[in-house]
């Protein structure tokens, strides 16, 4: 049995900026394009929920990390939701999970502690539109595991290279 | 979009005995028969491989949330593996996770950890074939959320009801 | 530098019995009159405030790990809280950090969670005053490393052999 | 009872710049001389060693919360070892546990983890020698929690204030 491949997407919730909400749509229906799995936090806003509802369109199987306790603040559009109850150190489970992860957008402090988890555990890391200021410094201490994409098609073609 | 429930399995690993693995492949199958959800401890060993396999010989959905950090020591049947390197920790998301959790056979200390977090978590905890001595003591502390199955057949009757 | 042992006090909560509660004080003191350093759940209610206000009579360190992700809910007798948002995750710290586990009186789900969490991590564990149900599950699946005491005096006795 | 404070200090293991690990121990004995509980990850080598070494040299408390699962990586100037066997999802409890967070020199990813994690949960960060690309992308994301300084004095001013 060959394993599907698992793509972690993760991003701003409320503060998201609305190109960035956008872009994650089309993103989440190419990954499902792929046959890839789609995993995020799982919550029900912003990148998160957009992800998962752009894969859903493509028929795509969606997997939600959630930081609560109860499946009250999960997108719709996750078919798996796991609970963990660990706040933030459910950032750590997002990207360990993840064959690749993909930052989508201008992220805040959470999104910036998945990438750092990420290239700690030394994941390769899809920075797609992140902000300038987080695109140097990660480059400078991701050890050659940080790539960085303008587009949902350089994202996917990334990703397709780097699950090779 | 309606959610699909998932059941969680919990049971022995390399301790498991002979014949509780056979009957979580029985299990396992007719989780998937059902429509459930599988979520396990996702290991290759032990209770936790024989449901999976059971699961995917139905054509279901295999949900495995490992211990450690990465997917050596995950089952060939599991589709989706969570990767927590939590150790024991992961315990407490295989329960919160679970619609309802089953305890297959006579578990050893991390299945007993399994069904007091689920307790405590108020998730509903069915105990198929656990050790008389693990009944007595979980019904006396299980505040009603404790039910007890001979067999698979009475394991899925009671996953039913507790799911409606 | 010789390492301070540290014995992990863990018990009821807002559903402690009184007897438990009292005997949880004794028990502090006799530990912090030993010299070694308290850990507990940190919480402050049932054994965990007593067995905190008791190690503080006779001037020891204690140190709670607390289930949410502030302080507002711990002992005021915690010297140094550590906070970890996991809720009972971090049952799985409190028992990994002690060198010994002592479950003070009838627990419920919580206890019976660390009390199963350190057996499989491999540490002693001392159940004091524990419901007899619970006695003779643990000891079953214990491999040896369960020991009853029926007053503080038995369970000081009982860790200062585990700890040589 | 007043708690004493907590000051975190993070920044890099093996990879550390040897005029950083000096500076750790200056820092590690400023704040024991302050009178504030030191909390570190609690590994024996760079920067969390050599803060721990300095905080005893003042005769300081030192916590140390350790990734793996046994206490053989912890630094022997740890007065108490928190084991969370939970690898960098620690890194999570180190932050909350803060009352600041000092990021000591040019941290790796891992140190750049505890900086997001910190600031996701509002806990204020001091920036003690980072490498200018981190100066630069945290302030952008830190909603005014990030405090820069270039010398021990200047941190330790830094955290009295914010410690008010």
């Amino acid at each position: 049995m060959a394993r599907r491949a698992i793509v972690g997407v993760m991003g701003a919730g409320d503060n998201a900026r609305a190109e960035d909400v956008e872009m994650a749509g089309a993103l989440g229906e190419a990954i499902a394009r792929a046959g890839w799995v789609l995993l995020s936090g799982g919550r029900n806003n912003g990148i998160m929920d957009a992800v998962n509802r752009g894969a859903k369109r493509a028929d795509g199987l969606t997997i939600g990390v959630i930081p609560g306790s109860d499946r009250k603040a999960m997108s719709e559009a996750v078919d798996v939701g796991i609970v963990t109850g660990m706040g933030s150190a459910r950032n750590y489970i997002n990207v360990l999970s993840s064959d690749v992860v993909i930052a989508c957008g201008f992220g805040g402090a959470g999104t910036a502690s998945e990438i750092a988890l990420a290239l700690k555990a030394k994941r390769p890391v899809v920075l797609l539109n992140c902000q300038p200021e987080g695109q140097v410094y990660f480059r400078a201490i991701g050890d050659g595991l940080v790539h960085v994409a303008a587009t949902v098609e350089e994202a996917i073609a990334a990703i397709r290279r780097l699950l090779c």
